[in-house]
């Protein structure tokens, strides 16, 4: 079973943190068959922390988890913090593969997306 | 004419900031007839400011400025400093139409965005 986690930063404002919790909700619903679990965590400030968002993914029974960060831009929570976290629990769980995929930022289809939200009316 | 000014937190770290300059051009090079000026500005830390941003569109010819906020929840910035920022903008010039677009993590479509990033090899 593939999983997704949906990774922020985290934020002192608990409503920004729901704010995430809120979109991870959204995420799950449409999901459909690409992802059998679907759950955020916090670099910091907020909980779940990495390690157990990854953890919940494994104990939920996935084989793949696909942890995408929710950040735009490419600094040293992306470049490094991130992937030093997922490194630990990947030596910890060989047999699941965990893929960090491109952060927002540099996710195909942004342009789109910009151009659109700036013709809502 | 309708110019589209994202407006980004900015950075300490210039990469961080020139990704953001660098996604503007890659919206203006796909805005095609919808917006006649594409620029970036940033509320703090970078130049331009979100004043001379706007300043920029309406010099440019800009009759209606959007201004996007590039932010992923609706913090003391979105809520309170962007738009005081439009505010004295759109009062020094009340012929313009500023007009404030949702921001990022409030935009629709960034659910499907997020799961085709979640998919990309």
């Amino acid at each position: 079973m593939r999983a997704l986690l949906l990774v922020a930063h985290g934020s002192r404002r608990a409503a920004s943190n729901e704010e995430v919790r809120a979109l991870t909700r959204r995420l799950a619903a449409r999901a459909g068959e690409r992802f059998g679990h679907v759950a955020c965590a916090f670099l910091e400030l907020a909980d779940p922390s990495i390690p157990e968002g990854i953890q919940a993914c494994i104990d939920a029974g996935a084989d793949q988890v696909i942890v995408l960060p929710y950040f735009l831009s490419a600094g040293r929570h992306v470049i490094e913090d991130i992937p030093a976290e997922v490194r630990v629990k990947q030596e910890e769980h060989p047999q699941v593969q965990i893929r960090i995929a491109p952060y927002l930022g540099a996710a195909g289809g942004i342009e789109a997306l910009l151009l659109d939200a700036a013709g809502e009316e």
